[in-house]
């Protein structure tokens, strides 16, 4: 289905509510729906926003365009848990309504102040010649999780920053409120993290500057950046658009990266003792625009949009698209970020199906399914191929070519089902320590797999689609490994 | 807010998605909202329909107006489980939309027929001038969940039947398929039970003839009925609308009452062995249209619309309505009628949440909270009260008094918030038998309450309207108790 401009910007009260209520049935028995992932009510969900913890919950709100598989009208949809694992729906929170959104209630974050959660995000406004103007906006949500905009904008672009000047992050520091943005400089075209602050949080916003951060050029444009603090070192997270590759090799249309600091300087706009060149985030597929932010203890919580700007997904076709991975602890260990499952994902697995096997090993479940957990040792000195998701032939699979003797893993998606993005590759390949024990922590949930490698030193995450009929996991021929098998329940 | 007819019966297409979904967030956060028992999306909810087992999984719908706390044009919306405890939302599965369900899809039940499960519900029409023609429609719903409706009605209602002919309950026994409807009789205006018969579902519905059960005058309609195998014994389970107080007691505006027999003669549609007189099916305030079925391992279950037709409840004004109760097994023992919470509601305990007391005890749980179950035994010839959902000094709570002396349990809502339906009565009483100790198993949902009382043999159901922050249970003095209370997670 092709989408016009002005069907994409169509107001939501001009769609009935007969089509939404077919679009969610639509989302709800789709075969290859998440099951213990956050993902669309209908339509198209992208970037997580305003991830944080109020009110003895925790909240996450999701991009949203309601209404099918393309990036419209956006809106925050909203999510809350005690767990971090299982999310209920609060509904639409931040609708595009006034001047200032009118074209788009775009990314933002949220942080608890006084008794109440604040809501920063980007209004994006278009005029009439479909010129962009971007507003930095607040809301205010209460404990009844309802929501009540500001009436003015915080700010706007200044003259030298572009119209793409958008993704807030609320941070407070020393007693004063900033906001960390990403910003195009308009003159040059190139991509920067923008910094501003306040003392009151509404009024009285000013500009500090560009952030330091890397000597490096940042392409075209930084979206959603994030800066937090992990085991003592303060930490950048964001996007680059149009990164060259002889500065961080990436495989997807645009990478999400990050960069470790000693610490950050607010008043100078400055990541100390940074590490200069962006790390990929996730080494999979489909992760983008990753939110994290401090717990109330301080521990770091990250959680991605698994999908991708400008790349198109087989359940387009049914009207919905992409999802959220779901919530990763931080942690940084010999100068390198760790990302692991919270402790609650633990209560997903369903004791009635678990399965335990150990030694050289060829079959690991004939009917796996997939909504499962597989945790897995695989000695060193072998090769070897894994197959998930998998027929009973193996001929169709999500397939992980593992050496553990040179030390590489790489995960094959080109002959699992219907292809995504082939423009930019069917596989992805990532190193490994040669001669060592391979570990492996694999969560599959119909249509996305994320891969823990070693505890999380890596992380691959994806979309895969498959014929839901495919259950089969099974290593192409005998492997000295070990490990234990879950079914997961569903969120 | 008062609805006009034309409001009511506005095609769902003519409402717009932003109401819908500011309706939706309206019902996701109100603070009595269900959190572990089925809820609906938005708007009002009340009967459920076609709960089953099917393509390995339970089913259940329920009647819907999504548009607000009102009786409007009704469809059916699906629910999904694999435990009968956590239920996922499948959307909206019949939409009235043809010429037969005009008015509204009406309640009605599902089977599974080869690989499918087959539908089968009232259409409500209605023409020009307002005069009702009740169809009974069939539709087919594959292992996707979607729904393909049957383009001829079944049958409708033959001359000696009115418009008041609806709720079919579909049967197979002996190769041949059956239909159990409430109906009325058009000239003596009084309730019956309908038994239709067809060879082959589709086509040839001939009428069997009028229920032989009870020797009593039913009132002037019966509502969904059900017959049930529970342990060996056909049993029927219907709402009798105008029923006397002679034949039974009853508090409610309309009982939903049950009567015992040996077999059921499909033949002569009559129930052999009848105990003749109804009996009510629940002793609360709310429960009303409880549907029971059989499963594949003959286990009978039923579920019940907790809310009363005619009657008004406080989260109208929040624009959602009502409940379904949780699922409820069966049992006969000493030829009387036991329901029982379900294996897998333990599985809702939050192992952190649970409180063990014993002996002389007066506050169980100052912090109790409103999504809790509470196992409790009080001792022999004591009197007393206990407190639900309670403020500090307990002048403010849902109360049970009970008397394990001469045997009797009052439960009181006057006193714990915005009253219900107070035309009927605040109070509710049944006896016990005399000088024994006194179980119950009580589960708070924010604002519903279920008592099961000595192993399910009576069980009062109720909605309730407190303060969320009364949160205290306690007696009024010490008694002699023992018991655990555990926290209940969301579904």
């Amino acid at each position: 289905m092709e989408w016009t401009r002005e069907e994409r910007y169509r107001p939501y009260q001009q769609y009935s509510a007969l089509e939404l209520l077919h679009l969610q049935a639509a989302a709800d028995n789709s075969p290859e729906q998440l099951r213990y992932h956050i993902r669309p009510s209908s339509g198209l969900l992208n970037d997580p926003n305003g991830f944080s913890y109020f009110n003895h919950a925790w909240h996450v709100f999701y991009q949203s365009f309601p209404f099918g598989a393309t990036h419209g009208l956006k809106s925050w949809m909203h999510m809350q848990s005690t767990d971090l694992v299982h999310w209920h729906s609060r509904g639409l929170a931040l609708t595009p309504d006034n001047e200032y959104d009118s074209h788009g209630a775009y990314s933002g974050s949220a942080k608890q102040i006084g008794d109440r959660l604040f809501l920063m995000y980007t209004g994006n406004h278009r005029d009439q010649d479909w010129n962009r103007t971007p507003f930095q906006l607040g809301a205010w949500m209460n404990q009844n999780n309802q929501v009540t905009k500001l009436k003015q904008p915080l700010f706007r672009n200044p003259d030298y920053i572009s119209e793409h000047f958008r993704d807030p992050q609320l941070l407070e520091y020393d007693g004063k409120y900033y906001a960390l943005l990403g910003a195009q400089d308009a003159k040059t075209e190139t991509g920067h993290l923008a910094l501003w602050a306040s003392d009151d949080l509404q009024d009285g916003w000013h500009d500090v500057g560009l952030t330091n951060f890397t000597p490096y050029p940042m392409g075209y444009m930084i979206e959603c950046p994030n800066l937090v603090m992990i085991d003592d070192h303060a930490v950048l997270i964001f996007c680059p658009q149009g990164l060259e590759q002889k500065i961080t090799h990436y495989d997807n249309i645009y990478p999400n990266t990050y960069i470790i600091g000693d610490e950050f300087d607010f008043e100078n706009a400055t990541l100390k003792g940074s590490s200069q060149v962006p790390v990929n985030l996730d080494e999979g597929f489909d992760v983008y625009a990753t939110q994290a932010f401090n717990a109330p203890d301080g521990t770091a919580y990250a959680i991605s949009w698994v999908g991708l700007p400008d790349i198109n997904y087989p359940t387009d076709e049914q009207t919905w698209a992409n999802c959220l991975s779901q919530v990763k602890e931080l942690h940084i260990r010999n100068g390198q970020l760790y990302q692991q499952p919270v402790a609650a994902m633990t209560n997903l697995r369903d004791p009635k199906g678990t399965k335990v096997f150990s030694n050289r090993t060829s079959i690991i479940d004939d009917h796996a399914g997939q909504q499962c957990e597989l945790n897995l040792t695989i000695s060193a000195d072998q090769t070897g191929v894994l197959h998930l998701a998998a027929n009973e032939d193996l001929s169709a699979s999500l397939q992980i070519q593992f050496d553990t003797n040179t030390g590489a893993l790489t995960v094959d998606r080109s002959r699992v089902g219907a292809t995504v993005a082939k423009k930019y590759g069917t596989t992805r390949s990532i190193k490994l320590p040669a001669h060592q024990d391979l570990k492996l922590q694999i969560f599959l949930d119909h249509s996305l797999a994320e891969i823990f490698v070693n505890d999380g030193e890596q992380v691959l995450t994806l979309r895969y689609f498959a014929d839901q009929q495919h259950q089969k996991i099974a290593f192409a021929q005998p492997i000295n490994a070990t490990g234990s098998l879950y079914q997961l329940k569903n969120i």
